[in-house]
């Protein structure tokens, strides 16, 4: 299959933009799947920061990560508050929209407001040809508002600043997740917005 | 730059997928630069059927095609017409709507009803694993139309018969094509539309 579903197809930019070495963001542990990848992308002497706040994202990725758990730092916090932790460039960032996948508290969502913070920090964090990407689920309550307020976002990154795909499957049924994906085109450390 | 923009992102799918000694179809033969490329692509052994209902289009082909001019059959017909002319099994197709490049009469374009047709026929004809790829402009008159038609029938494709995606940089200026590509998933000779 070379037309990849939204996942492989953001692991196939991930593995042909990180290297070895480097420090990268998982902003919505999960159940650590993603957490997982990075942390066997970046290698020994690389890092994965993780953030959830939920505890149960924690432990889950805990034991999900097994030895590779010391190239990580789970974090339970927000990712909107990313610049507490994370400092210096980094290699790439991931983000998976909506809720905790298995939660028995479906109400625990992702917000445009906290989302767009990490974005725009993120951005500044990144490396020059690094990718952030964003799965965007809109079936949930709250995530149509959501996605709207992402894509404003991400529409107002100028062209030679980052550029921005939007990749999607558009003939699957039962509202499957879309992909957002930035590739940062110049070095910056503040994100310029357009009209 | 990893995140392509549409034209490089359909190359490489093409690359990745056609086999030389193939047949491919270039159903807009336009200024002849994907004739040019699937050419070269099909190698001495391969051919490429191209479509064009301007003899203009015709005629900067063959120029530009040179001595890869043996490989490619140049069609002054609607691509709605291709089974006429192309039979067995096809290794792509590529289609970019609108008005051909540079000419003096914009009001020649592409229609949803024959580009839908050919991409009807294109399907039957394509092998298991085959791409389609279509780059959409829809800033010209008509081509709103074009659009919803096209964007209305892929979606009415089956998921297990063919992938469908929609490629597209979202923060770029000056209303740019967008890219919908197809991969055909099983052996069928005859498309299926869901309702």
């Amino acid at each position: 299959m070379k037309l990849h579903r939204i996942l492989p197809f953001a692991r196939q930019l991930f593995s042909e933009t990180v290297i070895a070495g480097e420090t990268v963001v998982d902003a919505t542990m999960g159940n650590g799947n993603d957490t997982f990848f990075l942390a066997e992308l970046v290698g020994e002497k690389g890092h994965v920061f993780a953030f959830d706040i939920q505890q149960e994202a924690l432990d889950s990725t805990a034991e999900r990560l097994g030895e590779l758990n010391e190239r990580v730092s789970l974090i339970l916090d927000s990712h909107a508050n990313v610049e507490k932790y994370v400092d210096g460039r980094i290699g790439c960032a991931v983000f998976n929209l909506g809720y905790l996948p298995h939660s028995e508290d479906f109400s625990i969502v992702t917000k445009a407001d906290s989302t767009i913070k990490a974005i725009h920090t993120l951005l500044g964090l990144l490396k020059k040809g690094g990718i952030i990407a964003i799965s965007v689920y809109d079936g949930h309550e709250g995530g149509v508002e959501e996605r709207d307020a992402l894509l404003q976002y991400v529409k107002s990154l100028h062209q030679a600043d980052v550029h921005v795909v939007r990749y999607e499957m558009i003939n699957q049924r039962n509202n499957p997740p879309f992909l957002i994906a930035l590739e940062k085109m110049k070095d910056f450390t503040s994100v310029k917005q357009v009209d």
